[in-house]
């Protein structure tokens, strides 16, 4: 049997989630894949800090450096987080043409491009499976079950903390505070949330998947990114009795251009990311060849996350075993090849709700602005009120793009009658298949 | 850039999917593998026949066999369907030492014992994602991305044909045979459908899974299969008053011996596969480690299956070019090293659907012989008719043995204000994840 020698930096809950299951499953896996793997060292920050899992003392070390320089060492398991020691370590380990296994977004989609060309320069290796959806295997996905694919569209939830908070915020109608509290109080949420509750988090996949579909990077700077404060309980109410749940997605779109994107959504209740509740992930794909295909699954935590590192570990050993090369990261084109569509050609229907003064007219006034600038409304909802009380007002928009909807917005905002800050929130169906879809699908297939 | 031959047996359908996309997407395949595909003869029965896709007529051939010699052929792509001469075809391939990608299920499923034999005894290789849920890369999923867990259970809706009737039933309230005739009509139901709605395509899929997830071959004749041909409009009624759908699901379940099963399910209206209508498949995958995952797309047709048949081209590509050795076809047990449970060792909740003459004492007679074999009522609806009319009687049963429940019911059946056949289902909740499921997840996690 071959033995391969493993080191892992960062002992948080997932580093000890991944050195849990290595042990546990250890039979298993060597017998799935003829290789046994040893763990020579676990870098951490804190000798003496109390850990859940067991681990033996003189494995622990706070020189990461040496597990670097271990000869021992073959595939380096990065689990820090952050883009400083991260950064260091994962570069020295692949300029010693160590294999390196990260769940570290942030830094892919901060430092790729650093980090890739020094991969390819070292003729080294990284795997991060990990880095999107958790213990979903969608970047193998992507790039080897999908790879006769071109990716129209790939889009989906891709943060767990904020689908935890809509869903309640749908499923009890509280306020997005409160919904907030009781993700931080049961766990899902960090005490400083802003990463998750402010899109960045989804971002940072975002920028990953748009970069292995599409075969440049993207810069994470380009990723258009909006969050979900700012959603009200009202917000969720309207859109259900419209027939849609709101939800922050990813969205990757190719089309004249490449859209990269994370923002709340409107999608219509039928559509199957509508039933993704708690703090799961889905990310649906659609390929020019296979159609829609969907993977779901959890996109956190410690033992899903350590499913995603330990099958990279399996990947990273058998290519060591093999000598293989790694396959192009970046897909069929050159990097910058491609070009990134800014949010303001982007089009889509829009939810638009409104405070408004409630007296004769006021639909007047900004029916007047849309209809200068083009844009058509699909629907009105406007509560009876009191004349002279402050009520809502949602219209629903039909396509259009942002940037003409958003100077609209500008307009409209100066109107006598408004009050407060506009909530506009885009609406997407994302063409769902049709109940009769698949229309590839014809009598005498040799497949069924 | 590495240039390796293959040859196409069978040209329905998937065959010409293959083919066209192969061609289509030639560049980016090229970019994305290092590897050019060169097509060097496809074999047919009929040289004649009208085909869709333009193809060099000197590319077809009536005999295989002369592929198969071919020197400059490395991998034998199989589409023919059937078990007879795909047999003879991928058992000659094999002893040949070439590479072989099938799709073809019943084969794998019947005949896999000396397929796999032939397999490791000349070294060969042989690939088969698109056996399994079509162009969704689910083999590759259970095989590689979440190679560290065990499988717990594996479930998911498998034929396509059977889901589109039911879906169509559920919505329009149409019979069976109605439905079934829509779908022959749209062309998602071959005109003979008995392979389909009787169950056994999806047995054939249940074979391949449990034999993959729990690492010995699982005869087909094991696989306990009830089709659909039976559900009435009724059913379906009655399923969604108490808040459920009902799909024809292949389960396996690794619990004191293997389960492995396809029969119609009432599975609660909140659980995620009650969402996939039409003709896709979605599948659920119960690892120890990463807890839930799904994966979903289109069960069939030529783009979807294509998909995956090149997605295996391309492995089967890169393997010859680094000779990797094929990891363990059957996981980590030896063959017939599990128990495979007996249906009748089961246990499940019941939907039970009587025809009985409406008069008093009928349920005090049923609920005696349930009582006296231990099982019981969690609820009855017996909807109010006329004292000696036929009316439909609903128990839901409570957790029994099948063994039980089919004893019970025989002598339920010989009451004599019993009429017709009894419509026994099973219903199953698989645990659903609660809505705030993902107990591993902690605050503090490296990852979320």
């Amino acid at each position: 049997m071959q033995q391969i020698g493993i080191a892992i930096a960062g002992f948080g809950t997932v580093g000890q989630g991944v050195y849990k299951h290595l042990l546990q499953n250890r039979a298993l896996l060597q017998q799935r894949l003829g290789i046994r793997f040893a763990v020579h060292g676990i870098a951490v920050r804190n000798l003496r800090r109390k850990r859940l899992v067991k681990v033996p003392r003189a494995l622990l070390t706070r020189d990461w450096k040496s597990l670097v320089e271990d000869p021992r060492v073959s595939i380096v398991v990065e689990l820090f987080g952050g883009c400083n020691e991260a950064r260091r370590l994962i570069l020295a380990a692949l300029r010693k043409g160590k294999s390196v296994v990260t769940a570290n977004k942030a830094l892919l989609a901060e430092h790729g491009e650093e980090i890739f060309e020094v991969t390819a320069r070292y003729r080294a290796k990284i795997y991060f499976e990990a880095s999107v959806a958790g213990g979903v295997p969608i970047i193998k996905a992507l790039r080897e079950g999908l790879i006769v694919n071109r990716f129209q569209m790939i889009y989906g939830i891709l943060n767990g903390t904020c689908n935890y908070i809509l869903s309640k915020m749908s499923r009890d109608g509280t306020s997005f505070a409160k919904a907030l509290a009781a993700a931080q109080r049961d766990g899902y949420a960090e005490a400083n949330p802003a990463l998750d509750i402010d899109g960045i988090d989804a971002g940072h996949k975002v920028a990953i998947l748009a970069s292995l579909s599409n075969g440049f990077l993207m810069p994470f700077s380009k990723v258009h990114i909006e969050g979900i404060r700012s959603i009200t309980p009202l917000d969720i109410r309207f859109a259900r009795l419209l027939g849609y749940e709101i939800k922050l997605l990813g969205i990757i779109r190719a089309e004249n251009g490449i859209e990269a994107r994370v923002h709340p959504v409107l999608i219509p209740r039928s559509h199957i990311l509508a039933a993704v509740d708690g703090v799961y992930n889905a990310i649906v794909v659609r390929g020019d060849v296979v159609g829609d295909a969907m993977f779901y699954g959890r996109g956190a935590g410690a033992d899903a996350t350590a499913s995603a590192v330990i099958a990279d570990i399996s990947e990273a050993g058998l290519d060591r075993l093999y000598s293989t090369e790694m396959r192009p990261l970046l897909g069929p084109r050159g990097r910058g090849a491609a070009k990134i569509k800014s949010i303001d050609d982007v089009v889509s229907r829009y939810y638009l709700r409104l405070s408004v003064v409630d007296r004769p007219g006021v639909l007047a006034g900004i029916a007047s602005v849309l209809a200068r600038a083009h844009i058509g409304i699909s629907s009105v909802i406007q509560p009876e009120g009191h004349e002279g009380k402050v009520v809502p007002l949602i219209l629903m928009i039909h396509d259009a793009k942002y940037r003409d909807m958003r100077r609209a917005l500008q307009q409209i905002v100066k109107l006598p009658t408004i009050r407060g800050r506009p909530m506009l929130v885009r609406v997407e169906s994302f063409d769902v298949a049709p109940f009769d879809g698949g229309q590839d699908l014809r009598p005498g297939g040799d497949v069924s």
